[in-house]
C-alpha cells in the first residue's frame, strides 16, 4: 500500500479540525498536531488556511457519493432517497454533532474570504446539479410533475437539506429529519 | 429619553459583533470596543461571552417580527410572505453578507457550549411556533391542505429558509429566495 503523503494527513486533519472545532477555532497550529506533523510543515504544503479549506471541500465532496445520484440504473427518486439516507446516517453516528462542510464554511468564512466563498460555491453547484439531474430523471418518467423545473426543485431540496442540518444539530433528534422526508418526498416531489 | 444603559450597548455590540465576525472571532475586547466600553466592564453585566449571546439572541429574536406572524386580521398566506418578504429585505440591505443569527450561532457554537445550544433551540422553538400558528389559520380557511400537521410544516418552512440564507451568502445572488417563495408557496403550502 502506497504510503500516505503528509499533505493527505493536513487535508484529513484540516476537514476534522474544521467540523469539530469550526473553521475559525481550528487554527494551523491544532490541525499541525492532529496531522502529527510540526506547524513548520504546514506551509510546505499549503499557502494558507484558505488554501486547505478549498481542498478539504473538495475531499469532503468525494465522500457525499453524488456519483450514485447520476445511476441511472436505479428508480430517480429512490436515489434521492437513498442519498439523504446517507447523508442522515452519516450524521447520526456523529449523535447530531456537526453539520455539513460546506455550510459550515460558508457561515463561517464566506463573508471573510472570497477563495472559501467561491470553493463552497462550487461544492453547492456540483451537489446541486447531480440533485437535479435525479428530480429531471423522475419528472421524465412521470414521477414528479413539472411545475417547478428540476434546477429550482434541487435547490430548494439542497438548501432544505442544509437547514435540517441546523435544526438536528440544535434539537439533538431526528425529528428535523423525519419532517424532512415527509414533505420533500409527500409535497414538494409531489 | 432615557439613556441607553451600558448593559445595552454590550447587547447591541454583541449582536452586530457576532453577525459580522462570527461568534467565534468576535471576542471581548472586540465587543467592548465596538459597545466604546473598557474591555474590564464587559464583566460587571455578562458572566462571560455564552451570557451575552443568549441575550443578544433574544434581542435578535424581537426584531424578527414574530408578533405579526400570529395578526389574524391578515390573511394567513399573505402574513407568511410578508414575513420572509421582511426578512429577505432585511437581507438584501446587507448585500447578502450576514444570515440568521439563530442558525449562525448554532453553526459555531452549539456543539460546543450548551448555554448557547438552548438558547437557540428556544428562539427557533418560538419562530416555529408563530409560522405553525400562520400555517394552522392557513389549513383551518381551506387555504392549504391538511396533508401535513402545521408544526412538520413550519418545521420544513424555517429549515428551508435557513439553507436559503446559506445559499444567499455562498451566491450573493437573490435567486436562492426566487427558488424559496416559488417552492414554498406553489408547492409546499398547495
Amino acid at each position: 500500500m502506497a504510503q500516505r503523503s503528509l499533505r493527505e494527513n493536513f487535508v484529513e486533519a484540516g476537514e476534522e479540525q474544521f467540523h469539530i472545532l469550526g473553521y475559525n477555532r481550528a487554527g494551523v497550529k491544532a490541525i499541525a498536531d492532529a496531522a502529527h506533523a510540526p506547524k513548520g510543515s504546514f506551509y510546505n504544503h499549503f499557502e494558507s488556511k484558505e488554501a486547505l479549506a478549498v481542498v478539504a471541500l473538495e475531499r469532503y465532496g468525494r465522500t457525499r457519493r453524488i456519483d450514485r445520484l447520476l445511476d441511472t440504473s436505479v428508480d430517480p427518486l429512490q436515489r434521492l432517497r437513498d442519498h439523504f439516507l446517507f447523508l442522515r446516517d452519516e450524521n447520526l453516528g456523529y449523535g447530531f454533532r456537526r453539520g455539513c462542510l460546506v455550510g459550515g464554511l460558508t457561515v463561517e468564512a464566506a463573508d471573510a474570504s472570497e477563495t472559501v466563498r467561491q470553493a463552497a460555491g462550487e461544492s453547492f453547484a456540483r451537489w446541486r446539479a447531480a440533485i437535479a439531474s435525479a428530480v429531471a430523471d423522475a419528472q421524465r418518467a412521470g414521477l414528479v410533475p413539472h411545475t417547478c423545473d428540476a434546477d429550482t426543485l434541487a435547490r430548494f431540496i439542497l438548501n432544505a437539506w442544509e437547514g435540517t442540518l441546523i435544526a438536528t444539530r440544535v434539537e439533538r433528534s431526528a425529528r428535523p429529519y423525519e419532517v424532512f422526508f415527509t414533505v420533500v418526498f409527500d409535497t414538494v416531489l409531489r
